[in-house]
This record gives C-alpha cells, sequence and structure tokens, in this order.
C-alpha cells in the first residue's frame, strides 16, 4: 500500500494510490498518517476499506504532496553506512553504526522547495532509504523482530551543510538540521508491498547530471540489524524516522565539490518508492 | 511565574505556583503548557487570571510534578560549554558552539525515576540550566533579540552514557539519548522571575555526595549567544529546549569514575529553579 499526505503544508488530507494509481481519500479512516494511526492498525483499515471500495477518489489536480508521515518524533540518521561513501569521504568503514539526528521539523514534502540557508557555501545531497517506524522498539531480540516494527519505507533526502556539520565542531547535527533539510516520500509503502529494503536502487541527480546511483545492498549495516541495534540504546516510537545513510556521489566526494546553488533542481528515485523533485532557494 | 504540569504520566495538568508557594489550577486557561500556550501569550493570560483571583487552589499532596513543558519538538544541547568542564575531560575549549541533540522523548519530570541502559556501566550526571522557547527563532538579528525568544528557565539533568557516546562514534547523540534520560523541572520561571541567567549557581550530589558546584558565569558561550547562534543554522520553535552545557564534577573527570549504579539517589538545584531528585534503577 502507498500512503501519502495531500494538501497545503500544515493542512495536510490522509490517503493512498491504489493499485490503478489513482487518490482515494482516507479522511473517512483517520485524521492523519502518523504514529497513532500506524501503530493501531490503521493500515489494516486501510486496506479493508478500499478493498470494500469504501474510499472516494480524491482529484491530484494542482495538489501538493506533503511528508507521507506528520510531523516525526525525532528523525535519527545513520552515517556513513555505505563502503562507497565512506571510501570518498575518506572516513574509515564504521565497526558500529554511526548514529546522529536531524531536526524533525526539518521535514517537508518530497517536492518543496529546499532553502539554502545564508552564509552556507556547501549545501549537499544525500538520497537516502527511510525507514518509518510503525511499533514500538525497544530492547529488541533481535534483527529479525526489527522488521515487525517497521511501517514502511520512503524516500529521503539527507540535505547537508558541510561547513556547519564538519568544519564548526565535531558533532554533525548542526548541518543537518537546517529549515526544509529533510524532503520525505512521496509514498510511505508498507513493507508487504515493497520489494526486498537489501535490494533497492537509489539514484539522484542535479540539473539532469546523474550524481548518485547506489543500490541497498552495499549497505554496511542493513536495515533489520540498524533498527535492532538503535533499540538498544533509545527508544524508536511509531512515527518516528530512521535514514538510513546514503552511496557515493555527493558534492562532498566528487571532484571540484559542486555543492548547491539556488536555481538548482534536485531529483531523486528509489525503486518502488517513488519520485521526489526540489528546487532549491535562497533562505 | 512559576509554571508546571501536575499528574500522572501522560495526563498532566497545568499549573502554577503562586507568591505563597501554593499550587493553583490552570486548567480554566490552557490544556497544557506546551508551545503553542507559550507562543500565544498563555503566561500573560496565567498572570491575569492569578491577579484577578481566578485560579482555584490544587492539593499538592500525592502529586507527580511532571516536565514543566510537554513533550518538546526537540531538545538542542551544547557540548563543553564550562571551561572547567571541558578541562576535567581533556578536551579543548570550543571555538565555536559544540551542538547535539537528544531525543525529545527521553525528558520526563524531575522526580521521576532514570533508568540505567541494559549493558551500562558509565551512566553520568550533568546538570545544566534550560532553556525554554517562547518564540519561533529564526536568523535573529543579535544575542539582544534572542532574549525575547525565550519562554524562561529550568533545571535540566542531561544524563549521558559516556560508552555509548564517546566509544561507539564519534557521534554523541546515541548516549545522550536513552530512555529517561532528560530530567526536566520541576519548574518554568518565566525571565521576569528569574535573576540574571548568568549569574545562577549549579550544584549535583550523588547519594548526599557534592559533585558538581559551578556556576553559570563560567559559561563559554552565554544564553542569548547560543539561542542567537543556533538561529543561524537551525529553525528555534516554541516549546523546544536548549540545554546550555554542564560545570565540571561529571562522573567522567572525577578520580576512579564514580558512574552510577541502581540505587543511586541524585540531587541537583539550580538558584530561584528548584531542586530534581532521582533515583536510578536498571532499565
Amino acid at each position: 500500500m502507498r500512503l501519502l499526505r495531500v494538501g497545503p503544508v500544515g493542512a495536510e488530507r490522509p490517503a493512498l494510490l491504489d493499485d490503478q494509481d489513482r487518490l482515494r481519500d482516507l479522511s473517512g479512516i483517520t485524521s492523519d498518517i502518523d504514529g497513532a494511526f500506524l501503530s493501531s492498525g490503521g493500515p489494516e483499515r486501510a486496506r479493508a476499506a478500499l478493498a470494500h471500495g469504501a474510499l472516494p477518489l480524491l482529484d491530484p489536480d494542482g495538489l501538493r504532496i506533503g511528508a507521507p508521515v506528520a510531523r516525526p518524533g525525532k528523525v535519527v540518521c545513520i552515517g556513513l553506512n555505505y563502503r562507497d561513501h565512506a571510501e570518498e569521504t575518506g572516513a574509515a568503514i564504521p565497526p558500529r553504526p554511526v548514529v546522529f539526528m536531524k531536526d524533525p521539523g526539518t521535514v517537508v514534502g518530497p517536492h518543496d522547495r529546499v532553502l539554502i540557508p545564508r552564509n552556507s557555501v556547501k549545501t549537499d545531497w544525500e538520497v537516502e532509504l527511510a525507514v518509518v517506524i510503525g511499533r514500538r522498539a525497544r530492547y529488541l531480540d533481535s534483527p529479525a523482530a526489527a522488521l515487525d516494527t517497521i511501517a514502511g519505507y520512503a524516500v529521503s533526502n539527507d540535505v547537508s551543510e558541510r561547513e556547519f556539520q564538519l568544519e564548526y565542531s565535531g558533532q554533525w547535527d548542526l548541518g543537518k538540521s537546517c529549515e526544509t533539510f529533510n524532503p520525505l516520500g512521496p509514498w510511505l509503502v508498507t513493507p508487504d508491498q515493497a520489494d526486498d529494503p537489501q535490494q533497492l536502487g537509489l539514484r539522484l541527480s542535479v540539473n539532469g547530471v546523474q550524481r548518485q546511483d547506489g543500490n541497498t545492498k552495499n549497505m554496511v549495516f542493513e536495515v533489520a540489524h540498524l533498527i535492532w541495534y538503535l533499540s538498544q540504546y533509545l527508544v524508536l516510537e511509531p512515527g518516528d524516522v530512521v535514514n538510513t545513510g546514503t552511496p557515493a556521489g555527493v558534492a562532498l566526494g566528487l571532484p571540484g565539490n559542486p555543492y548547491l546553488r539556488s536555481g538548482d533542481v534536485v531529483e531523486l528515485s528509489i525503486d518502488g518508492l517513488g519520485t521526489q523533485r526540489q528546487t532549491f532557494e535562497p533562505a
């Protein structure tokens, strides 16, 4: 199932895309797609309503697409989780997952404009597989048990300002948390409809030039391991988002460091999870 | 004014302490003490209602005290912001604020039990001055302007697991974000009633032995500078919390590293902002 949220910022309506790619209204089932919906059997109710023909069609014309989950309680990120990306940034392959956080207020829709911070000269892109949590994850017994806590997958752009991230202190969060720095969506794809999360191609282009072309099979730590690992140290709640790292091809690692400038257009996609397109503008 | 939230976890009632230290119910003014209340003139409405004798008394007997703000959108932390603490941990005085984040789900009441994570042998304490944001802070013009965005101050214990924080990767958030790791309160003290935020004594004891005894005058970066600085990179929203760093005397810096064990009792206080007391228990 492909869940999404459509409408103006702050007034999104829950919806889904059916098998014929038609947009259907979920307002009769839930007020929003959030942790409460995901953890209370909401997706199953939506599926049943769809099967019974109980979901009205929505006209997609001119409708903005928001992030596919309401504002997450937290956004946890994994750094250096693809061997090729660790190499391009000059970092060693980490022996354990590198865990940091983004301000959850940075989450925006997949096609919303992204703001280049004032005084930024090193704004960079990162296509990532996002995991959305559907059930509380605390001291999980095994990576296998972790899969049961996942509500679904989505495309995420872990936008990063490299000067703020890497040159101001040893802690990365500042350069990861600038306004609008986490486009998410277009859809939340439930596990039953997603392909194997470790066999997904990820691609990103800037102004039509392909920059990233990776595959989740090259993760250092797989999705199930990451969720299990995190649950040994913190509590993941329904609606939380985990960005699982980016493959090679970011501006930081490319010859000449072609960081983003106002007017640049970034397009990114993951197999089966849809496509994002953002124009970058000054803050 | 001293604002607080009393009652069971998840069902706290808004209240205030009047000049005679009597507990008064704010339920008639607001459903909660949160970003919406703080940014919409809520404290002024509460003050007016108190002056008009419109706030009923509450019986404090047996009432739990919760965190003085509802779950924050984010918790931003400043590292190494006292010269003596930077020295005790062997770190240099940072040229810019060191910014990291805690999971905002770690915020608990000031006297709630704190959980020592499973497999933890390095759980540590940090008394800190917390700043609660009352008005959106984005690209503020000056540190002076930053003071206008502050809703108030509170005592915060930035509980930290040093192995998870410092030995697993270069990023600190994992060891800062364990369940229950941010006791906050007992009160949110509004700026008009607080003393100069750069002249506050902070103290912390473990099992009656004093471990920290600092003063906010020894901050490397003052409160107004910190809020202004953060606003150049991220957006602080009403209800967000900023933990402004800890003075010397944490277990990490003490001879023999006396980390916390099950049954240990930690008490901490800041001039004019009240006292916290937590018992540490296994997760």
